[in-house]
């Protein structure tokens, strides 16, 4: 999917909307729990009653990966799925990876061939040579973590360099250089309201991927007000918040109708040439 | 594996090796090449050819994660196949996972007990948060990038902070206090021999994982003469040089002469203490 595509969407559905597929065993309805095709039969009903509402789905490998080569098959069948139904919907693979070059061309090909999915994430901590396999391929997004949404944060992310830089400021700076706005995005959390503002600024044009909103107390409409361009530029995931608004069998109308409320304040606060 | 039982084996091996099981499918013997379980077949082999020599696998998830689902049974399978033939060889996945809390506990689900490694490399990129729900696992072992081989890790990792300390020292410093030396390990490349002096003197009873000796230039002697302590404290990391050393098909006889020779090399650096 392209930028102007993604733009597109964001206008069509009034909605910058990621729903984080974090689909966690333990907290499935209690009559999926035993089913072996549990995580994939739970992220079916799901899509299919937030697809209205999401431009986005983000798909933490952690959660499939904790139910073994059965897990990694879910993933694949879930990203296919997202897919074959819905081909206008963006598709994440939050995987963090982060290796040197021929190893990192291994982890590009796994996620945009074998899976193929639209975007990845990635951590920069081992320096750009282990992001620069990612961005050849033209057609898909790298997303890079900036600032995530964690206390931790503050361990190494926020620690400033001798310069007086932050280091995910200098991890935006050295990266932005690699891609376009067309395939590099980068992760800021909905917790750190005053640094979105520093970072909109080093990155006026790129679109920004913010978790945090919701149970981890970012502001949705903080995020807007210090994150937002002209082309919206914000991907803000919500997680369990939608999922999980209800464990019955009704699980995935009730996930339909929490996107639906999102939806709804997000074109509340999009630009009006967006959604005109 | 304990870190007593670990200091056993290097003694009873006279090694430090560490084989690194980067089995990418395009440098296969091409006997194998469209065999759909050629990573494990070509795996099985090599181990059994090495295990004389070897005191630990590293298996690099993004080999696996390329082929998909069959791939990371293949590295599912391997992993069984090492604990059940060769119990007393260290199993690490080199995933370099991390990520926030909930998530990092599903992470360690994944590799501590449904893949049941003996030891997961992180990246510490954001936050200790990250490293601690690893740690909980006591009879496993948390293996953390402090300053990798890449020519990227000048990037960050070597970076100066504001209190005049690079990037990977922080990392060492806010992680060590984590868990003891008995599940706590660090990765530091034998292409920086200078710091690797200075990581041994913040260190010196934790084991160092160190790649980057051989293709990447490292030097053996060097990585003995600056980070050996008297229980040894490394894991010198060889993957191409040995596993691919002949892709006919005696690869598995070449990768076993060459995992000896590395052997007879370290046997000659190691402390008398331990050897004796």
């Amino acid at each position: 999917m392209t930028y102007n595509q993604l733009v597109e969407q964001i206008g069509l559905k009034r909605s910058f909307l990621c729903v984080g597929l974090d689909s966690d065993r333990s907290l499935l309805p209690a009559h999926l729990q035993l089913h072996p095709q549990a995580l994939f039969l739970f992220n079916k009903e799901v899509i299919d009653s937030t697809a209205a509402y999401a431009v986005a789905y983000k798909l933490n490998t952690a959660f499939y990966e904790a139910e073994g080569t059965n897990g990694w098959a879910q993933l694949s069948q879930t990203v296919s799925y997202i897919r074959e139904r819905h081909p206008n919907i963006l598709v994440i693979a939050d995987a963090k990876r982060g290796d040197i070059s021929n190893t990192a061309k291994h982890y590009a090909r796994a996620f945009f061939e074998e899976m193929n999915v639209d975007a990845l994430t990635l951590s920069p901590y081992m320096g750009t040579d282990s992001l620069t396999p990612f961005l050849e391929y033209k057609e898909k997004w790298t997303i890079i973590l900036a600032l995530t949404s964690n206390s931790g944060a503050s361990d190494f992310e926020l620690q400033l360099l001798a310069n007086g830089q932050p280091l995910y400021e200098a991890v935006i700076q050295k990266s932005c250089t690699l891609g376009a706005k067309e395939q590099l995005m980068f992760v800021v959390g909905a917790t750190h309201p005053q640094q979105l503002v520093r970072v909109r600024a080093l990155l006026p044009e790129h679109f920004l991927l913010v978790p945090g909103v919701g149970a981890q107390g970012g502001s949705l409409e903080e995020v807007v007000q210090n994150g937002m361009n002209d082309s919206c530029g914000l991907l803000v995931n919500m997680s369990r918040g939608i999922i999980f608004a209800d464990n019955s069998r009704h699980f995935a109308d009730a996930a339909g109708l929490r996107a639906k409320e999102m939806t709804q304040k997000m074109s509340a606060l999009l630009p009006q040439s967006l959604v005109g």
